[in-house]
């Protein structure tokens, strides 16, 4: 089994939607791309932090889940990152209502020993400085390394952002994350900017309209799949990339044609995800869901042009 | 060759954008599908309404791409129906600056005799008591009706618009639009709901999102071609509409599997069609230039997963 590393958050989420409230339950950016990963035959690791009210139970639901957990620094008396939000009725939009930085504020990742020869390599939504600890610890250059990220740290931090940048094989971002990174409205414009900055591969992320994977003068689209009833968008951007890395990791192919199949695989995943609050929905999904929820891709998007 | 009458405004458009000014130009829905269709082989014709200052020239270069024009009144002394827009700096939202109906006020279609057998009507954007009257001068009820409406409509004479909306096998409408008139934010939910209204198969248009295509429980996705530059979206939708509906004429096959290549055919020529103002990308289009594109199509879209 390949080996795939994944640093992002380990946290407490408190949702309020259309649909109801949540409480404070299990989160994170690391949490949601490890289940998701947790899908494909990889050996991986999640680097992270928590406080010591994080649950035992969370801990062990990702290890259950085949996932090392030694990564996971736990800080004695210390507590967990928080985030609490407010998604608005059409669930395209969503307030902050609150931001718990807690012990998030003086990580220092460690990659555990055995993982620091690892293929793969996911960079978690998180400051461009852990991120790029992490990939200064790997033994070798990664034979993948994939960042995701977000307009605060292009706010606050883009310098040490761009740096990260130009070292990343695939970089996943949103379609307005990349017009504020490139200054281009036009996608493909942009992402032909950001891969100038580094990143062979640019994969734009439109959430109910798809994503679009980019390599030089390749294209292409997965849309995501309708549904009739979107419950929590919580988490899916992160699952859909821990299906991407996942997936990849899984098969060891880096290759064009099955960055595509990648694509899918995430947008399979994460059209999972957003059908309950949390991670509830990533806990228990069944291979034999996952794979007619493929076909249903298969469906939407093949067509025969006898061309 | 098949059948194709289509019912849709010929007309002046005047278009402001950040990439220049028009002057007054050729435009109008019946146009745009018109051209659009002309691209397959098909017999077709226009039933439309201009006044006496609408150019010769621009009948003239309808007529040389095979659209019968019999259907067009030119009322001696009458004005042309005339849109002014100008478009915001992402292209995505324009404002309506001059509406100036004219002729289009007492328009009463005459559908020339010879085709009033055919296989195909496309009903382009009018009001609704304009689109029954010319279902209603069909000889026999068509093998397949098309509406195109909008929220105008929906604002205006809701309850005419139901009547053409339960006659029709196909309607494509927008996703705003489909929101609008099933009261449902899941477009998916939306398309049953309208489907329920009449129309077998619903065709929701996303700009440059793409456009899903419902029959039943069944799903097909078609993107929007990803392009460099966006420079006039006036007249996209129509063009894919007469993509779809030139398409489906030629082919005479009405499958679920045949809508969808129509609809990929419709979104093709979209995607020439915004790529200069008005129609002028639509005049010269070449087989050739529109099989290429269809093969960018099949890249962007196409994926092996090995179910």
């Amino acid at each position: 089994m390949h080996k795939l590393v994944i640093v992002g958050t380990c946290a407490f989420d408190e949702i309020e939607s259309p649909f109801g409230k949540t409480g404070k339950i299990l989160g994170g950016a690391g949490t949601f791309i490890g289940l998701a990963a947790s899908n494909f035959e990889v050996d991986q690791a999640i680097v992270s932090v928590v406080g010591s009210d994080f649950p035992q139970e969370y801990i062990d639901l990702l290890k259950n889940r085949g996932i090392n957990m030694e990564g996971l620094e736990v800080v004695k008396d210390g507590k967990t990152f928080f985030w609490k939000g407010r998604y608005h009725n059409d669930l395209n939009s969503r307030d902050t209502l609150i931001t718990e930085l807690n012990t998030l504020a003086d990580f220092n990742p460690v990659v555990p020993e055995a993982y620091k020869n690892a293929e793969i390599v996911m960079l978690g939504n998180l400051h461009p400085l852990v991120q790029l600890s992490v990939l200064d610890q790997m033994n070798k250059k990664p034979k993948l390394a994939i960042l995701d990220t977000m307009n605060f740290w292009m706010d606050s931090a883009l310098e040490d952002l761009k740096k990260v940048i130009a070292r990343v094989d695939v970089i996943t971002i949103n379609d307005e994350e990349a017009r504020q990174l490139s200054g281009e409205y036009s996608l493909v414009t942009a992402a032909q900017k950001i891969s100038a900055m580094g990143p062979r591969f640019v994969v734009i992320k439109k959430g109910e309209h798809g994503a679009l994977l980019f390599e030089k003068d390749k294209i292409f689209f997965a849309p995501a799949l309708p549904l009739e009833e979107v419950f929590d968008p919580t988490g899916a951007g992160d699952t859909f990339a821990g299906g991407f890395a996942g997936y990849l990791t899984s098969t060891g192919d880096l290759s064009f044609e099955n960055m595509k199949r990648a694509i899918i695989h995430g947008s399979n995943l994460a059209s999972f995800c957003v059908e309950k609050f949390g991670t509830e929905r990533m806990q228990n999904l069944k291979p034999e869901e996952i794979e007619k929820r493929l076909l249903k891709f298969k469906a939407l998007t093949q067509f025969n042009l006898d061309l």
